[in-house]
């Protein structure tokens, strides 16, 4: 694996050229810094150091030259080169790249392709929203004389970069939610240099994608430090409490997120946290719909809720399904489907353990059912299953809130309702959620009865995407997109999928009055850029 | 003054009526609650009881009303119906709303009936808003069984209502910015029931407005409860902590704002806040602009840091000059302008203490002079005043960091400088700020010599709006405006004034795969409502 001084986190490799280097930091920081091993979860072995953590000192000297890098990356045409060129450069190193990836997190080299090709395909759509430029937001009101109830002037808005960008990098993508993933992308395309804070569980993949997209800065003109890695939990803490950073973008635990949200809120100056955090992703089966393809069903929730090993955002994480014959033949062959998972690898062994103590202490309450259990199996793998429970018990209040907790990993709950009042009394229970999904029956999608618009209705409240019939487990990257929700979902109403997801890292600034030869290219009459905008209550193009 | 039953805080002339109903309340809270009494701050009298603070249960029935409400305020028709409404009822009261503002506030009719027309333009202007439907963000992205890297389901995305906000009204605007002002107005036009915190220095005038929001409502077909007044710091803190309180707007100083901001990023279900809190509003005055128009520059700033006896948001609190003949005659113009100004009353006792210690605290500095020395004047007057620093020195950090807090009242700080790096010195000290102000000479604003364009770049960092040879006191009510700023002006991103003041109030929800018969209508493929929209990656209208 390679270790490029692309990172902060002085590479091991050229310790001996860094010593200089080290003995001026003494001063700031010792010297002794920890280690960062890339760990092979199949086996739990350490097999190569990466890296060492970034001290305070590392950490300001990555803030610093990110933030001296933002007048380059101020220029809309660099950005957009910028962008395609990590693409490419992403995709040459596909090979490596997906190596390195399976190595540190066991997906798999398809699931890993796949991801790679969704992360280089993100990095080139944002490049044509920056083209597009609508992201600016732009707004000409020119000055109005006789204008009521008071004269008005010239009045000309768009959206600027906010400044530097925290971005911290999810354990469960290596590569669409991590150092080359989502929130980077989008910063960038902003104009908003990046500082990422590695996942351990993926150290070397960080780096490896860190040098490929300093890279690409360089191939378009820009100063490398638009974009650096710097690793250690530590080193995350420092970075959001920088008083150079200006947002932050974050994708993984309840628990780590809301440390990071909480320290971001309790800044002098705080900054806008938008975090990802949690998400159990409810689905309601109607009656019709277990009635009319029970099996079917029950087949696609395996799928789902075992993709990546349950180590998805979206997986489903709680199913309302009748009681009675439709709902029996639909965990029948849930449970088939399951049951046939062989054991799969989780992340790191920590979540192992995790998932292991979440999955016994919720089929451990009175009532719950495993019809096919779930847990550790071997020394390093899990085994999928799920766990059943009446509606009614489940909506019934502690101990049961805890199944309507996320447990990370392959297993969902499902909770058997004998109408729709106990659908609504679990409904009611929720917290806010990534996605939120229905299965209706064929008349009932046709609205030609049932239910189905009004139980769409009660659950927009609880979810940031609502499907019909489907899985939420892909997150496809389009414009209409939106990969957020009420909290712990995330902790602002934004996105981080999508091309809206770009809004995140920008602020408006008006003009007003300002003389025609020193307005920016963007807010001028004539508009030499031709950018969308709105001029005078009109959309112009 | 008014004491209809609108508000929670019971009024006080219904006592007898409400007995029973305060013995029912025994049990959730004492009945002794504290009163709400109207101040004449000419005189510093209380002169009329106008309502009792509500206490814990008073709050959680007004936001439950409130949540209640909000499926009916779901009609965008019978929104814009209410927002017209208001602006009518207001208008047709606008004699007694303008005596009752005055009588709390000494802000004067002149004033108060300019406010007033700002306001109620401000719900028409809303209610186009909401005619027009740009700020649902309408995007369809149509299903593609033949996309790279993966097909597309159908995405169909739109924005939503947040839910019950919580308003803080401020004591500056009693119309404009408080119970009938940009944030309640805004969040009505989003879609979101407003419960409003009235600012205890006008409560007579916050009931009466309530009365007239609550009729508007009543008018339009929707629950009165969209609206409702409370009185109380106490209330306050309850509000942004109610579990179904969404957002909260604010208003007012960097502690209060700071403490409501804590209070809500703490909660377990974090919510946003969009607090607009203190502002500087630095002005540069070029060499240049000094000595073509010193004179003038003088008295347009006298106006501007005199206006609502240097009350605004938006009052210019530090000036560089340039030292020099041209800067000479811009502070004998000053001077004479200020000097000439008469004593003036502040809003409430307390502010008038804070101005008068805030301004001898900052004149005792060592180095600064006091051309017209501000302060207090008899018994419930102060008069305006400036102070004097060369830039050096107020560059050059403590204890001069005390100039560069803003000073709430009729007073400003004039720095002189001797050459632009002392503009930048400045400069680099300052937090955000609202607005940003440049005075250029006519060749550097005809981009023809000097570093116009340079300087205008400097400002953007630091403020929201941007001014050339202007003054920041006025806010245009225009799509183009930008009323926020980096912190302390605001704790977000957003804006409280101008039409994209409703983005504060929505989140987006995407529709996946939703079957035509169940979409809502601003979704569907006909476009029922003709609403703007984009559609596989175009605009349409």
């Amino acid at each position: 694996m390679t270790s490029k001084p692309n990172a902060i986190g002085r590479p091991s490799r050229d310790r001996q050229a860094n010593q200089n280097q080290q003995e001026n930091q003494q001063k700031e920081e010792p010297a002794v810094a920890a280690p960062v091993w890339s760990v092979d979860p199949r086996t739990g072995k350490q097999y190569e150091q990466v890296a060492e953590e970034a001290g305070p000192a590392e950490v300001d000297r990555a803030v610093r030259a990110a933030h001296a890098a933002r007048t380059a990356l101020a220029d809309r045409t660099a950005r957009a080169a910028l962008l395609r060129a990590a693409a490419g450069l992403l995709d040459e190193a596909g090979e490596r790249l997906v190596a390195a990836a399976d190595a540190e997190t066991a997906l798999g080299a398809a699931r890993l392709t796949g991801e790679l090709a969704r992360t280089t395909y993100q990095f080139l759509a944002f490049a044509d929203t920056v083209d597009e430029g609508a992201f600016l937001d732009v707004i000409v009101d020119h000055a109005d004389p006789s204008a009521k109830p008071v004269p008005r002037p010239d009045l000309r808005r768009y959206k600027v970069p906010l400044g530097v960008v925290a971005v911290y990098a999810a354990s469960n993508f290596p590569l669409a939610f991590s150092v080359p993933g989502g929130d980077t992308a989008s910063a960038l395309a902003a104009g908003c240099p990046v500082v990422v804070k590695a996942h351990p569980d993926h150290p070397a993949t960080s780096e490896l994608c860190g040098s490929l997209l300093r890279r690409a800065a360089a191939e378009a003109g820009l100063p490398e430090d638009v974009v650096t890695v710097v690793h250690g939990f530590d080193a995350g803490l420092e970075l959001v409490r920088h008083p150079l950073v200006a947002a932050a973008g974050f994708t993984g635990s309840v628990r780590g997120g809301r440390a990071l949200f909480d320290a971001a809120a309790a800044r002098p100056h705080p900054i806008p946290f938008h975090g990802e955090l949690g998400s159990l992703n409810p689905v309601v089966v109607t009656r019709a719909a277990a009635e009319e393809r029970g099996e079917q069903i029950g087949t696609g929730l395996a799928g789902a809720m075992t993709m990546g090993v349950g180590q998805f955002c979206t997986k489903p994480g709680l199913v309302l399904a009748p009681a009675g014959e439709g709902g029996d033949r639909l965990l029948k062959s849930l449970a088939d489907t399951v049951g046939g998972t062989g054991a799969g690898v989780l992340l790191d062994a920590r979540m192992r353990d995790a998932f292991a103590a979440g999955v016994r202490e919720r089929a451990e309450l009175p009532g719950v059912q495993a019809p096919v259990v779930p847990g550790a199996a071997g020394e390093h793998t899990v085994s999928a299953g799920f766990l059943a429970v009446p509606a009614d018990l489940l909506a019934s209040g502690d101990p049961y809130g805890l199944l309507l907790e996320e447990c990370f990993g392959p297993v969902t709950v499902v909770a058997r309702y004998a109408d729709e009042a106990e659908i609504g009394a679990v409904l009611g229970r929720l917290s806010g959620n990534l996605t939120a999904t229905v299965h209706l029956g064929a008349d009932e999608a046709d609205g030609k009865a049932g239910q189905g618009a009004e139980l769409l209705a009660a659950l927009v409240p609880l979810a940031g995407r609502v499907l019909v019939d489907g899985w939420p487990t892909g997150v496809s990257v389009t414009e209409a997109q939106h990969h957020g929700g009420p909290y712990p979902a995330t902790t602002s109403t934004s996105t981080s999928v999508g091309a809206t997801a770009v809004e995140r890292w920008l602020r408006p600034v008006v003009y007003q009055s300002a003389p025609a030869a020193l307005l920016p290219p963007e807010l001028r009459d004539d508009n030499p850029l031709g950018l969308p905008r709105r001029v005078d209550g009109r959309p112009e193009r």
